[in-house]
C-alpha cells in the first residue's frame, strides 16, 4: 500500500448553504456541485473543488447521523476527517488489518461511488482517515 | 481571490516520530521530509507528500507552543488547518477584511518560505484556514 491522493478533505458543518456561502464569498470558491443525500450514511453532503483536491461539505441528514455527534462537539463545524485514495480497498483493509489497525465496518460505496472504510482515528494520531478506491476518472 | 491548491493539510501530533511512523507503517508514506524547527512560530513541522498535497505534522515546540492547547483538549493530536494557496497574500488579506473575515495578525513567513496569515475559523465555519503565498515551484 502506498498513499494515494488526498481524493478530499471531509468538513463538518450544520449547513451546507451557509458553509457554500462562506466558501464562494470569503475564499472564491467556484466548482461548488449540487449538494444531495446519502441517507444509507446519513448524510447531505456537497463537495466544491480546489485545484488539486476537493472539500466535502457534510451536513447530517437526520438526527442519528454519524456526524450528530461531532456537531454537538463542534456546534459551529470543523474538520472531520481525510480521505485518501487506494488502489484496492480490500487489499487496503487486509493491509491495515494485519497490522493491528481497527477499520471501521465493511467496504461500503462512498460519496464518490467507490468503495471506502474509515480507519479507528485512535491508530492514526487523532484523525478520522477515510480510505476510498481511486474513481475511475483519475485512472 | 480565487480558491487555490490546497497547499497541505495540518496535523498536530504529540509525537512527529510517531506519527511518521504512523504515515509510513499504515498508509504507506514514503516521501517523508527531515523535520525541522520553527521557533518563531513554536512548532516543529514535518511535510509528507501525498500524490497532490502535503501532510504537515505539526509538534510543539515548547509550552508556550500555539497548538500547546490543542494538544491539551486533543491528546492525540488531530487536524489543525487548512493550507490554501492564494496568489497574493496581501491582495487575500484586503479582500477577506473587506468582506468582515478576521485574519490573525500580519503575513510572515511560513514553513514553505512564504508569507503567510491565518483566517480566524469562526469565520470558516469552525476550520482554522491558512492562506499561503503560492511557492514558486508551483507557479
Amino acid at each position: 500500500m502506498t498513499l494515494g491522493r488526498l481524493n478530499h478533505v471531509g468538513i463538518a458543518t450544520p449547513s451546507i448553504d451557509a458553509s457554500i456561502a462562506t466558501y464562494r464569498t470569503l475564499l472564491g470558491a467556484s466548482a461548488i456541485g449540487v449538494p444531495f443525500d446519502l441517507p444509507a450514511q446519513g448524510v447531505r453532503v456537497c463537495f466544491i473543488d480546489a485545484p488539486n483536491t476537493q472539500v466535502e461539505l457534510i451536513q447530517p441528514y437526520d438526527d442519528a447521523s454519524p456526524i450528530a455527534g461531532f456537531l454537538r462537539k463542534n456546534p459551529a463545524g470543523g474538520q472531520h476527517h481525510l480521505c485518501f485514495e487506494v488502489a484496492d480497498i480490500h487489499a487496503a483493509v487486509a493491509a491495515l488489518t494485519a497490522k493491528g489497525a481497527t477499520v471501521l465496518g465493511q467496504p461500503r460505496i462512498g460519496a464518490h461511488g467507490t468503495p471506502i472504510v474509515f480507519v479507528h482515528p485512535r491508530d492514526m494520531g487523532g484523525v478520522l482517515v477515510e480510505l476510498m478506491e481511486t474513481p475511475k476518472e483519475h485512472g
